[in-house]
C-alpha cells in the first residue's frame, strides 16, 4: 500500500539532502527595530512561518501528549541577550578543545541571531496533558525526544519553503528560561534562527571546512545486536 | 531564493500530515522465522530499508557529530525477548493510571514488535567523533536530540514508501542493552518496528480513541515571552 508516487517520495528526499544548518546567508537587512519590523510584517511571512510551525505541530508525541510551545522572538534587545550567552559560551567552550582546532572553532560562523528574520525558542512542557502520558513512563526522555521530531519537521518545512533555520545550541538555558520567563517545569528544547538565504549551502559547513567527514552509512548500521554482522549490506550510497 | 516547487513543498506536508505511528495495520503473515526471512529477504525492500536508513543518517547533527547507530533486528528470538519487556513495563505503567482511563489503556494496541517486518533500534553514541563536539559543551543533551532529528527522518521517508513505523517506548532500556549487548556508554533512543502496512490512519489512534485530543496551533504558540501575547494571529488552520 503506498499512495505516494515517486516524484512525491523524491520531494522529501530532496528536501532532507538539501536541508542545511544556515548561520551565514540570512538576507536580512542590517538589523535595527524598524528593518525587522519590516521584514516580519510582511503577509507572505506570516503565512509561510505559520504553515511551518503547524508542520511542527504535526510531528508525532508520546501518547499524543504535544508537549511543545513555540515562542516566536523578534524583539532586538531580547535578542541582542541571547547573542550575548552565545558569545560567553562559545568564549567557555573553546578553551575545551586544543589548537589548531581551537582557532578554527572560534573562527567559524556559529549563529544567525541577530540577522535572521525571527528567532523561535521551542520548548517542552511535560504537564501539558496531565500527568499520565502513555509510553512516557518507562522512559521519560521520550518526551523530549517528541520535541525535536518537531523542530525536525519544521526544519524540513522551512527548507521546502526556501526558508533557512539555524539551530543555536551554544547557549545558557539559565539565560533562555531568564530572558524569556519560561517556568521551572518547562525545559528549552531548541533556539532556532528562521530567515531568507541568499542559497542553501550543498554540504554541511562542518563538512566543507574539513572539521569532520560524513560517516559511512554501512559503518552505522549494525545487525541484530551492538556492532555485529554486515550480511545485509548497503546498496544506497 | 526558493529552489522547490509548490508541488515539491506540498509532497513535504503529506507525509508530515499523513505519517502515522502504526501499531495494528502491519500486513506480515503469521510470524515464523521461515516466513520472517521471506519477508525481509525481497531485494526490493532492501533498497527501500536502505533508502529509509540512508535518510536518517543525513538528519543535522550537533557539531556533524553524526552519533547515531541503527541496529536491524530481525531474529525472532531477539524480538520475544523485546516483547515480554513491553508486556512487562505496560502491565507495570498501567498501575500508574486510575479507571476507567486504565481499562482503556490496556485495551489499546500499543506494538507491533513481532507483526512489523523489522525492528530497528536507533541509538546514541557520544563518543563517535571524539570528546569535543562543537555546540554540545553548553547543552550535552543536543547528542541526543540530533538522534531524534534522524529518527523523524525516517519516519517520513518511510510514509512515502509505504512503510509504516511505531516507536515503541513502553520498554525498558535495561532489557534493550542487554538483548542487543548495548555498551554502557550508549544510549538506546528509539526501538521502532517497520513494515508494509494495509493502511496507514487518518487520524493518530489514541485521537480517535478519544484519548486526547489535537491542541490548538494558536495555544502552544507565543510571542517574545512564555506565554504571552498573540499579535501575531495563526492565519492556517
Amino acid at each position: 500500500m503506498n499512495d505516494f508516487s515517486e516524484e512525491e517520495r523524491e520531494s522529501l528526499y530532496k528536501a532532507i539532502y538539501s536541508r542545511r544548518d544556515v548561520r551565514s546567508n540570512f538576507t536580512s537587512e542590517p538589523i535595527d527595530e524598524q528593518v525587522l519590523m519590516r521584514i516580519t510584517s510582511e503577509p507572505i511571512d506570516e503565512q509561510v512561518l505559520m504553515r511551518i510551525l503547524k508542520a511542527g505541530h504535526h510531528a508525532p508525541s508520546v501518547g499524543f501528549s504535544q508537549p511543545w510551545n513555540f515562542i516566536l522572538i523578534k524583539n532586538i534587545e531580547t535578542r541582542k541577550k541571547i547573542k550575548e550567552s552565545f558569545e560567553k559560551e562559545k568564549s567557555r567552550s573553546s578553551k575545551l578543545v586544543e589548537e589548531p582546532r581551537r582557532s578554527k572553532y572560534l573562527s567559524y560562523k556559529l549563529e544567525g541571531i541577530l540577522e535572521s528574520a525571527i528567532n523561535l525558542c521551542v520548548t517542552y512542557d511535560p504537564t501539558k496533558t496531565g500527568s499520565f502520558v502513555i509510553g512516557r513512563s518507562s522512559i521519560p526522555a521520550t518526551g523530549v525526544f517528541s520535541v525535536c521530531c518537531a523542530v525536525q519537521n519544521m526544519w524540513l518545512a522551512a527548507r521546502t519553503e526556501g526558508i533557512g533555520v539555524g539551530w543555536v545550541s551554544i547557549l545558557s538555558n539559565e539565560t533562555l528560561r531568564e530572558t524569556l520567563h519560561i517556568p521551572d517545569h518547562v525545559v528549552p528544547v531548541a533556539y532556532l534562527c528562521l530567515g531568507h538565504v541568499s542559497k542553501f549551502e550543498t554540504k554541511p559547513d562542518l563538512e566543507t571546512s574539513g572539521w569532520l567527514p560524513r560517516l559511512k552509512l554501512d559503518e552505522i548500521i549494525y545487525h541484530e545486536k551492538w556492532l555485529q554482522g554486515k550480511e545485509l549490506k548497503p546498496t544506497v550510497q
